[in-house]
């Protein structure tokens, strides 16, 4: 048996960082090494998370900065801005990261100006971040020190539209539209009035129409790969009162000669050899039969003209931050892709 | 004060029967005087509903066809199919229908066929119905014998639409796009598996995408008010898992000319005398706050390129249903619109 | 038509606050004319809740203290300790309370001292104030300046309980046990971390128990109606996912002579001219029943050999809260006891 | 690597089936092999829960009879009185038998036919069957070749109550009350009127007020453990509108010498030696906290006076059906107790 990795998390406290450590327990190569936070230093983890048994729970929560970095790779789970100080020190002790938070996911410093309202704490870095959607760049994830975590509504949107883009298929004369719909969690834990039970229980709302900042890491990777630069998109979210899962409707124009195109033909070109996506016939994708597990669900219906929507699910937590997090933790390190993760079934 | 207009209902033991009954026992003029139904044949309508006291509380429920027809209008909660045969006997004996199932709603026999499967069975009488939106045709309410209450989703978009392509503001050149999300409520009160409560819960899913039976009430509505015959439609209803309220997101794209048209202008032309939509500045809807009451909210974002997202809220049970009906039976009388329909606060 | 009788809110954005308008804004003899709060001072009231139309909706937010007392009543809807000091004044100036918070509910301010950590602020007024149970203190109440509107949990404990003890029917040698499940609306509107949505969606959990503020209510209550000075009662309440709702599961056990008791013959008795209790046979309380409205739901089963558990539901809102504040409004200006609270039917 | 221990399923399409798919799939010496079924018959498990992968997902569901027996061990999640007749066939294979049912739960053939309403079918096998509960008859469960799972109502409270029994340290002169609270899946799958989303969302019920099936079972038990025949119990269970998830609140009193009980020290007694049962300090039991895992939280309060109530937490379908099963099976196999249990975290 390989030894196993060595793994820090910073921010433990939080959602992803609940997430992933469930997720980590059950890895069988990875050991959490050291962890950081602000809340329960001096404590050990399973003051936070009384389930956390062994080793792991007994691990005491430092500050980051206190001690020497021993850990092979960093799982950062901190706000954007945070998450980008602490890179650099890791970085330069020569280990890698996988930042969960907005900072490397923006190629150019100032679109993160934009939308973080903020300046980059370390726009120097941003080249060699690479965008952690492993369905799409797994080679250059392989060979990364730094993975910029993709953003859940980002992440969930590109799976429905990106094979789209790379076959070429899209009529771009017309906008995208992307009617995306989330469970509670990804708004984090902080309580929040309009978050508070009584407030969001048997609520159904947009929030942050046309002006979300997920768009712009949408934008970046769909032009990456091979849209126009002025392509239109329509982006809105919408909060569900459930605790995890997004659904994305996707809706867009395929190009005249559309009768070329049959998206489970592009699907399944795109995703054979993904483990993670589960291309549906004749059914629709349910955000329960994804919850907690890292499956995508994805499929498509067309109308007579030309026009389809695409429909793609997946959980929030983890297809969309933890378990994506893992995954690219798999490649760069040599793993199979699905090694303590295709383990997680839906509950 | 005036004598009382009596009121039968057909169908009491569905949500939209149970709705009516709700609203109308605080409905100032209304005295319900016959109730049918199959369940509860014989029983005291508080057998089903033991919070509805005094009079209405004993009517007994009987058997359509049992006794002669005494009332003045007759509110159908009822099947699809059923309830056209049931009207031909109403308007027989000279009373007014209220009909909140789909028997009426399309004008074309040919369409009700290939939407509902069956042959309509009283298309003579689809000449005289008049399409039951308040907003839209109060005249033609005023006068009319036969109304088809709109579908709730059919409703829902129809708000968000209309004004504008009675405003002759939107771009057909570009597909409508109407992501609906929906209360389970509006399934009915059948049990089906997948709407048991452990398999609802925690769910959230799209059902007959581009395919939905509500889809050619919205098209023939939009025609009749100036859209071109080949709109292009992209119809999508999405299950939440609460009890009550229909979202609409609806997108399109305002013709060359867009900077002519603000939204809020055109929604305040043709809302202002609407006493039951609420234009939202600088707000997004709520179900939650239109919950249990006949309200609606309704606004608007554009994108900066003359793309517009509409957003409009109501509850599938009032304003999508029941409500709805009593406003158009307000309308039938001569009673001022609001009444009985305005005391309804969100709970 | 009687003049309308002039009512003040102090404290309109919590959800006592909130939900008393609703109801009031229904009641046929009420003009509010004035409102006292924090947060939305000099705005509208329909700022807060844009529901509120005409001219309650018009009426100013004042600071209390801003401007004369010129209303008949107020209801107090704000924490305990500024309940009272406000209850000086208003008293001073001629005018009645109805007070929501805890301040006036337990005769001796030791007892209140212990169970709230601060001096009560206004013992001398503790004699004057009468608990505010309708169905047990009616006349009290019609002669009342100040009345205490009980807990929400002592209230569904009460409704269960005193039956009993007023007839003398309960063996004492036997702890009472009330085990009591609430809606999260009851603990106020304030975001709190274990109440953010996904902490408390899809959780069920205790808290404080058996050392709960409102025992001593119901201890006070209890020992006023006749049960011994040391009565034993184990007291633990519950949290429940949903919006609205108290459920009391009450167990003791009979007098040996038990065979002389029957619990629907109690309930009778106690409750014939109550108007929002509902007494079940053959059915079992459900929140969802009473969601909305004023009513009270309640049953009891017994087991062969003496012992009894009790039933009682409500919402904690309405007849736990704002609606019994209502009806004991109704009482002290000699109103029909269900003027603008039968009108509030489930939802 | 020891050889995987062969299993059998029958019964894969109930929510205790799926719930045992989703364990075993990640328990390192187990490989299903067998599965029976009705619904699903000639279709690969996939076909039931597309997320099962690898062979266990394209294992044929089989009629039982249909084929030998050749699995080490089955599971039956079928129905009572179904399970009872497969059993004989099954442990006349000379194969074991753990039962989900209530069928082998009572010892006698009387109270099974009183509180089920049918002859027991195999009363024969009632003196071979071990009670399962791992807690408190590990050295049984080892030996047996029949175990019957206990119902999952019954096990909480069983938890909470027994380690008293044991150590004498209730006084029976007073009824021991048993509240407790489920999830809506413990009903089962089956689409019931009740259970429609839109009627059991936001409510909350009592149900089969001391008259349910698990009451004998806890009886049985604990007298087993040295209560008195005669002893008083009353049980009453309510629905929680959650997925999953069971709080037994238990009220009794203690001996008089009652200072010589810590509860404390009593679990620890009790469980110290249980993988899976957490004693809480200063905390009180969370369902979320042990959703979808194995865990037990427990903890009591005691009164000045010597009453106790005790709180028992945890997931129906995992500790509260299959996940007890499983760890019914690893006694019985001679596999550590928490072998693919003690992965379950939290979810």
């Amino acid at each position: 048996m390989a030894p196993a990795i060595k793994v820090g998390i910073i921010g433990p406290g939080g959602y992803t960082g609940r997430e992933l450590l469930r997720i980590l327990a059950n890895h069988p190569f990875v050991e959490v090494t050291e962890v950081y936070g602000q809340e329960s230093q001096g404590l050990p983890l399973k003051s936070l998370y009384p389930y956390l048994q062994g080793e792991t729970g007994d691990i005491t929560v430092k500050a980051f900065g206190e001690d020497d970095l021993n850990a092979d790779v960093y799982f950062l789970c901190v706000p954007h801005g945070t998450s980008a100080r602490y890179s650099i020190d890791i970085l330069n002790s020569g280990k890698k990261v996988i930042d969960l938070s907005a900072d490397f996911r923006l190629k150019k410093s100032e679109a993160y100006k934009m939308y973080y309202q903020t300046e980059h704490p370390a726009p120097e870095l941003l080249e060699k971040s690479v965008y952690g959607m492993p369905e799409f760049r797994k080679d250059q994830i392989a060979k990364a020190d730094l993975v910029a975590n993709p953003g859940c509504l980002a992440r969930t949107s590109l799976l429905a539209f990106l094979p789209f883009v790379i076959r070429e298929a899209v009529d771009y004369g017309f906008p995208i539209v992307i009617d995306v719909k989330t469970g509670v969690s990804g708004a984090g834990k902080k309580p929040r009035a309009d978050l508070h039970f009584p407030e969001m229980n048997e609520d159904f709302r947009p929030y942050n129409p046309l002006n979300h900042r997920h768009v712009p890491e949408i934008i970046q990777e769909t032009v990456e790969f091979g849209a126009p630069k002025d392509l239109k998109m329509l982006f809105v979210p919408h909060l569900i009162p459930i605790d995890r899962g997004i659904l994305a409707s996707v809706y867009f124009r395929l190009k005249n000669d559309s009768n070329d195109f049959n998206p489970y033909a592009i699907f399944y070109e795109t995703y054979q050899k993904s483990p993670f996506v589960r291309i549906l016939k004749d059914d629709l994708p349910s955000l329960k039969r994804v919850r907690g597990s890292n499956m995508v669900e994805i499929t498509a219906v067309s109308s007579e003209d030309g026009n389809l929507v695409v429909f793609a699910a997946l959980d929030n937590l983890v297809s969309g931050a933890s378990g994506t997090a893992v995954h690219n933790f798999n490649i760069m390190f040599g793993l199979p892709e699905g090694t303590g993760l295709s383990n997680l079934l839906p509950l």
